[in-house]
């Protein structure tokens, strides 16, 4: 199995109320990946700049991340975003973005990556995305994106949105991009347009699944020690494919998307105790497992006997 | 068993994007009683004008509600709250507030309503609620309250928690009144106040328990066909409390308070159904059976397999 990660490589500049870092590793394709080599073997294809760091790179190696199609720009700068979270932390404010080398961006990805049995397409330009599906064999493939590409580039995000088998989003972005206000509705809107698995990722919240057999819904848990949320999106997104690559994504059956949605929680609840992908990239498989006992023990309940009158 | 709740009786003018009605009768009193009624005994203790319709009085007589402790004002006209949701149902905008009978409200407790064996102070004035809370001889008591309590009536309102077994409050407002905006600090500090038990309220993402010895939380169920949230924070407190009595508040477990916490999400999610009562007033004990099984499915996990690396 192994699964095949496009998007971004950055570095993040970001304040919260708990701290800030001037300047570290990120990107959607960064904490996609530490979450997935949890799981899966995965391979990164995206581009950085002459400035990206050995000791960056070595990051993802270090847990058995292929880099092999990360592409260095020549004169080019790493992609950078800056932003901050104030009292409410499901809300990122965006202060600066600087796409550097991927403005001019070009996908490549070798035979390994373009034949992996998994594709992820982060949150980039749907039309790049639509490209990367189109360059590979992936028998399951899903998707990204945000508020921008609705608002931007809709015509585009929709037929991506009809080339994949999985669409995750923010539930606020599901509801724009159906214009439906009801959660149920807007996933129901999205399978129409191709997918068959749709994701709500909610915050604090967690997360829903949707697809024609079933609905399943998870609370995030519930973490005293919340430093940066940025990446969890991304974190869930690894976690949940990298369990799904890990069992046969093309013959899943519903027991094992539930799983992978409580994998995705876990993995997303792990990136937001540190800043950046520092609590993930010291994580060890143990406390995994530890937390998904934890995230049992928070949700599970006995029926009730119905003393109903 | 029984439970007296002491709150708004009221009629509502409510508009969302699914209808309106110009005049129900709603009130936290009588949601929350509704709600209740299909666990306990539940006795209501609150004020109405001359204006409060016999056929509305039998709403409540219809479900086996005692209405004998509330108090018809001579000359009075009865609460009156008007309101609207756009296209983001977790926000009630109030664009009309009529206190009427409430503005002079002293609550009076029959000897039975006093001896109830819980007591439910719903959203109101919290020096009343200290008053009535005083009055009772109930084992078990937990309260409501808002952000307006909050901004004007603070150490009023600290008292009254401090007075009581359980707290239920909006998440929003669990940050705003312990000042700390991650939730599971903020149910620690609630639970330094006075009560072992915190019950975060977070609409349609569900809600979260807290103790000393536990964490629960469940999503809210994906209801696809939502008419109108009024209500909906009250018929989730009736569920909990009414299942509660019913298996003994004061010798509660860990175990009862999850299932409390399924069956007040049960009767939120037929509360927002329809306008006003309208739901839970012609709804059947089968039914609330049955959408606990609906959301057993929608939350039930079974164990992963660790296929970690």
């Amino acid at each position: 199995m192994s699964l095949t990660v496009v998007g971004s490589i950055a570095y993040d500049a970001v304040k919260t109320p708990f701290g800030e870092r001037e300047r570290m590793l990120g990107g959607s394709a960064v904490h996609f990946a530490l979450a997935a080599s949890f799981f899966t073997q995965v391979r990164v294809v995206g581009p950085v700049g002459e400035d990206f760091g050995a000791e960056d790179l070595a990051v993802l190696t270090e847990r058995g991340i292929e880099t092999g199609d990360i592409e260095t720009i020549e004169g080019g700068k790493t992609f950078f975003w800056q932003g901050h979270y104030e009292h409410d932390l499901n809300v990122a404010h965006t202060d600066d973005t600087q796409l550097n080398v991927f403005a001019e961006f070009e996908p490549k990805l070798s035979e390994a990556s373009a034949s992996s049995d998994v594709l992820f397409l982060g949150n980039i330009v749907p039309d790049l995305q639509r490209n990367v599906r189109a360059a590979s064999s992936a028998g399951f493939a899903a998707l990204d994106s945000m508020n921008l590409w609705i608002e931007t580039a809709r015509d585009s995000l929709v037929a991506a949105i009809g080339e994949v088998d999985c669409l995750l989003l923010n539930d606020a972005e599901l509801r724009q991009l159906t214009d439906e206000s009801n959660l149920a509705k807007a996933a129901r809107a999205v399978r129409e347009m191709g997918p068959r698995i749709v994701v709500a990722k909610r915050g604090e919240y967690g997360a829903a699944l949707f697809t024609d057999d079933d609905a399943f819904a998870i609370p995030g848990l519930l973490i005293e020690e919340v430093a940066d949320p940025t990446g969890a999106g991304d974190s869930f997104a690894g976690g949940f494919l990298g369990y799904l690559d890990s069992v046969g994504a093309e013959s899943l059956n519903g027991d094992e998307l539930r799983r992978a949605m409580v994998f995705g929680s876990v993995m997303a609840s792990f990136n937001v105790e540190d800043f950046g992908t520092e609590r993930v990239r010291s994580l060890e498989p143990s406390e995994v497992e530890s937390r998904v006992a934890d995230f049992k023990s928070l949700t599970h309940f006995n029926d009730a006997p119905l003393a109903t009158s």
